[in-house]
């Protein structure tokens, strides 16, 4: 079938990209020491993918949902929500439930307690930077020894250096790597256990400690991660149609616009023409410098988004595709909460 | 049923505000003098509410998916969609299934022979100022005569001075609006017909040459027409829980982000507290000048989009309420296209 008659917009998964993406991670981080992040994509089909081309059995989300998804689909067997929850009561659900292994991240007395009443396992979640999650490194073992006392399993720690991964310079990404795991090594010091989970796609080649990383980008990649010199290939788009154009008004728009895109890191990308700029269902197109005239009424275009978290996160459905062929249609099923 | 018990974040819409927000707006701009546009909010059962409470029975959509929604369940008897599509086959099924007047806005030949193809009756867009959708007023007259002598029904005009509606001072939008109905005027004298469809919730009572106002954000509202000092309450908040507090290093985090909220007016409102940054599914809130203490663990906070449209489109679920008691759920059942 081919993707042009499909309804537009819709994201557009390029499956050699795709496919390189997954098998360049798993050489460089194989099996364990890497745990591939669901909320970069919400689909199941896509996890089961990263599982069997990539050979992960360790996953990560940001949602119970996200989780559930995956323990109801029989994909892998050591299920970490890198996030916290105070709903002990769904989370026991999820741990009753399910063939894997199911571990919370923790930061305060009150997400331990909900992690113990629903018998999961946990990380101790430690701020290495980045004001968000995560308890102070000095607060780390006390919160351990509050979780063994609970009789909670405490396997190790978590420290998610957010405010590095994004870096344009490699070497400030690196010496932003190694000032995090420092406070990292300190509270793991005082927790104990065998897992040490950091890092995201922009740092994922800078961990040599850390037990395993934690990215989800590297799959679909963005404008934003693509700038970063990294060995993944952009293989999400999103393809519209060209629905008014005008050569003598000097611009033509396109049916995909805010409602498609996450755009905190910006407005998406065209190659050849320039973004001037996005609203609700449309996309407003100009010629670049030197580039081609602009596209006609009734033609596709593929589009860039800069990030690829909350664009995905609009869709319903990720189409994987050979140029237009359609390889595969993966629903985008973990979204919401 | 209380919204505590439900899993957060969710979409919270005030059920005496968005009362409020109905009847003022009915009151303004009684039955077809206003056509409700579906995309700000895209449900059908919140379509229906304002058909019965508001006493509107034509609407308008930006996606052929919303005019389906509509017209599957009834819900008005003259539909529009305010958008060019190429899809003669799609509109088509919509028209020969709808008990309802199907019209489409059209701004060139191909759109012309797609809406004819299908069957649907047509208004001409035209480009009062934005430069998005619309044929050049001087082009309408031409457009008009392709469209009749297809055997094609031209109902009017279409003009959407979206360029000016959402202007901080009134006096500013309605100096735009006189600019971009004269604009409209010229067309709509080579055009005829009995519709001229313009404006949006921040020009609604600055049209008085147009038949018909399209609004849909005056229902819910955002911060951003919050400060336009419209008749309207915002009524839509999103209901986020806090996972993560500390008042010793000076902020909290909420389990709301990115995937909850359309960004591109900017970040999200607290009231009390100041938002630092949102990520993909957190928000990190640092205390206000003056403000009150940072809220603990477990507590629920609201908090205020900046741009309904792209917000809702996040969500599956409107949960209106009074207080915390739960009134009504209804399903964002028209997003994705």
């Amino acid at each position: 079938m081919d993707v042009r008659d499909l309804p537009t917009p819709l994201l557009a998964v390029d499956a050699a990209a795709l496919e390189h993406n997954v098998l360049t991670m798993a050489t460089l981080r194989p099996g364990r020491s890497l745990r591939p992040h669901v909320k970069a994509f919400k689909s199941t089909e896509l996890a089961r993918y990263v599982e069997t081309t990539g050979g992960h059995h360790s996953f990560c989300a940001a949602t119970l949902r996200e989780l559930e998804g995956l323990s109801a689909a029989g994909i892998g067997d050591d299920l970490l929500l890198a996030n916290e929850t105070l709903d002990a009561a769904r989370l026991a659900r999820l741990v009753s439930s399910s063939d894997a292994l199911i571990t919370v991240a923790v930061d305060s007395p009150e997400t331990v307690r909900a992690a113990s009443d629903a018998g999961a396992s946990v990380l101790i979640d430690v701020d290495v930077g980045l004001p968000r999650c995560g308890c102070p490194p000095g607060s780390a073992g006390k919160l351990a020894d509050l979780a063994r006392s609970l009789g909670t399993e405490v396997r190790g720690v978590m420290g998610y250096e957010g405010h590095v991964v994004g870096r344009a310079d490699r070497a400030t990404r690196s010496e932003g790597v190694e000032r995090s795991m420092e406070l990292l090594r300190a509270a793991h010091a005082d927790v104990g256990g065998d897992v040490v989970s950091a890092g995201g796609t922009g740092t994922f080649d800078l961990h040599d400690w850390a037990s395993e990383v934690q990215a989800g980008s590297y799959l679909l990649m963005d404008t934003h991660y693509a700038a970063l010199g990294l060995p993944f290939r952009l293989a999400l788009e999103v393809e519209a149609t060209v629905i008014s154009s005008s050569d003598d008004r000097g611009w033509a728009v396109l049916d995909a616009g805010l409602k498609s895109f996450g755009m905190d890191h910006g407005d998406p990308s065209v190659p050849g023409w320039q973004v001037f700029f996005c609203s609700d269902e449309h996309t407003t197109l100009v010629p670049a410098d030197g580039g081609p005239a602009l596209p006609r009424v009734g033609d596709r275009v593929r589009m860039q988004p800069a990030h690829v978290d909350p664009t995905v996160a609009y869709h319903e459905q990720i189409v994987v595709v050979d140029g237009d062929d359609i390889v595969e249609t993966w629903p985008v099923d973990l979204r919401n909460w």
